[in-house]
């Protein structure tokens, strides 16, 4: 379970409630995880949650019963939630609930639930005691409501970020010569669990040498060599919300290239940092990034996005990334109470690459990076 | 990457081909990741896979194609892969390739596409260069063919179910009166990937005394304590493929009442185990577990199906559940070369719990017990 107050999930019922009327819904079908979690606190694997202007109901199975039972008188208990235990399937029961309402125009998330399910429960409620049902496409009403923090998130995402900061300031004693990229990710990944992390956030990445120059590689069996560039990106869950850092080592002293490249990254960072302000686009906070490595000559090189938001997911809105007019569907601006990373690289093939990603707050008077650990190369 | 053989994946291709022939598809647009990793070795996070008579078109984007690209003229390439990098976004690079074919019934696999895909690809292909095309909803077409693993994939789980086994048999020594829940489950973590495994397959549940009750219970700060039994199920990804264990110790010797409970667990284990074979109905395996259970008072407390598949997803088909009439769509009957687990438990609210899981693979002359660990309680 997670620990935002109950007064927190009920401003975001409301939220989405208020989202619900200018929609003129009269109940959402929430089948997203990080969604039902952020509305609930519930951290469990199965759930349907769904919300109407006067209940709310949460649909899970036996094994999440007792979990759910015991936040009841809690601080953090779920505020108006109406149990309900499946009895055959997840979407049967959903159909009985749905049914058991005179609700008409019901919404669902179209990019969550599959064509199966909704042609499943649309035939079902055809049939059976529903015929006046609709299920309407949404998209994105609850994620529009999580894009900016509240105060619980960004405590929590602060706290987070402080304690990744710690892991990352030890990293250079874990880069040792001889030993393999599995090596490193391992006791990176047990330094994030012992700085109370509940898990890591993604696959850590150690990627050595000219493995750098791939930007999602995974990490193998190769020794890490006097000469490497190594690329360290890893992150956590804490309370639910993730944080994402990524640091690049020189195994002994860096080439000239090394530093040429390192120094361009470290500057594409800083000035989409000092970019980031209420109100700034968020396709100019990736500019500033990438027209720094342009001017190194290193614009070929850094094939993608500046950043991604941080939260529930770890990877979700908004997207600080060049516009790309079949992709992005999120409002342009951003805005206090985003979290985000800002992650410029540069990736040469069969040379190898370098990363520098922190994580950064917008507030009233711009930005406040949570991230606290050197960007200076360190040579180890 | 994965490392099935070139062979394998012809094999592969051919079984889902004769299957779009059965169907008059002209290709199958696949997007469930599991899927496009068995029929191409590849393991990133994000590709999408077009089979036809012909051809086969492997969508990817710039983070991955060096990885693909190195997989040529390797013992493990995918046969006659097209590669196609994104250019905008997935679904328009998917829609640019569809269109670029003749194709008229074009399969998609509706469990995996959301709607909110769907309508967007079915509008642009309308609107777009193929008014023709048709997209048919398909169900399992992939998922059909791996539920009976070739011969790498035996061999691989095989193997993963050895190094799983002699992870096993050290978690005695790690289960130390005054340890929390979490730093146990951090050392069988470690344990796994020291194993050899890329990482846990699901999140290591280590549940003492009365949080052994819950059977999904995450791990947290209780400290293990004299008297408790402690539930154990971890599990791991050995190149692509997740093998599943759980194993319940007693801290101190056990109650007589906890002797009884860990005896009627294990015997509906070995009743299940022995009624694995060809032809045998996946409901007669479950209840063979199920009878025991209820024959010891212990019906109610064993509240989740007996066993699920293992493969590249840790929970596949078969389930080897009851039958629930509104949620088993997969066939009846087990067959040579299905591997799943065999796990009951039983659960006690407010007293605790036992489960004993081992994972099987059925054979011509029956069953094959994959993993090896004593089933005998253990009292540390």
């Amino acid at each position: 379970m997670s620990h935002a107050p109950s007064a927190s999930l009920s401003r975001r019922h409301r939220t989405v409630r208020d989202a619900l009327t200018t929609r003129a819904l009269d109940a959402l079908v929430i089948t997203a995880p990080s969604n039902v979690l952020y509305l609930t606190n519930f951290t469990g694997s199965s759930a349907i949650l769904v919300l109407a202007a006067g209940s709310l109901c949460f649909i899970t199975d036996f094994r999440y019963v007792t979990a759910v039972s015991d936040m009841a008188g809690t601080a953090h208990q779920c505020p108006d939630l109406e149990l309900v235990t499946v009895d055959g399937s997840y979407d049967a029961t959903l159909a009985r609930v749905l049914a058991a309402h005179p609700w008409k125009r019901i919404g669902f998330e179209a990019a969550h639930l599959t064509v199966a399910r909704h042609h499943w429960l649309a035939a079902t409620l055809a049939a059976g005691g529903s015929p006046a049902a609709e299920l309407v496409a949404t998209d994105g009403l609850v994620e529009r409501a999580r894009v900016r923090k509240d105060d619980h998130e960004i405590a929590t995402l602060r706290e987070a970020a402080r304690r990744l900061s710690h892991v990352a300031a030890g990293i250079g004693a874990l880069v040792r010569r001889g030993a393999t990229e599995r090596d490193v990710a391992l006791e990176i990944d047990v330094r994030v669990r012992r700085a109370g992390f509940e898990r890591s956030a993604f696959e850590t990445i150690v990627a050595s040498g000219p493995n750098g120059a791939l930007p999602h590689a995974a990490p193998g069996g190769r020794a890490i060599t006097e000469g490497d560039l190594v690329v360290l990106d890893f992150g956590g869950v804490y309370d639910s919300y993730c944080v994402d850092l990524t640091r690049t080592v020189s195994v002994g002293p860096a080439s000239t290239r090394a530093r040429e490249v390192y120094a361009a990254v470290r500057e594409a960072r800083a000035r989409a940092v000092a970019s980031v302000a209420p109100g700034r686009s968020r396709f100019e906070i990736d500019a500033a990034a990438r027209e720094v490595l342009a001017g190194h000559g290193l614009g070929e090189a850094f094939g993608h996005g500046t950043g991604h938001g941080l939260g529930i997911d770890v990877h979700e809105d908004p997207r600080i990334t060049r516009r790309r007019p079949d992709v992005d569907a999120g409002d342009e601006e951003v805005a206090t109470g985003m979290v985000f990373t800002i992650e410029p690289g540069a990736y040469l093939p069969g040379w190898g690459g370098v990363r520098i990603e922190d994580d950064v707050l917008v507030t009233d008077e711009g930005v406040e990076v949570l991230t606290d650990v050197t960007t200076e190369l360190i040579e180890i």
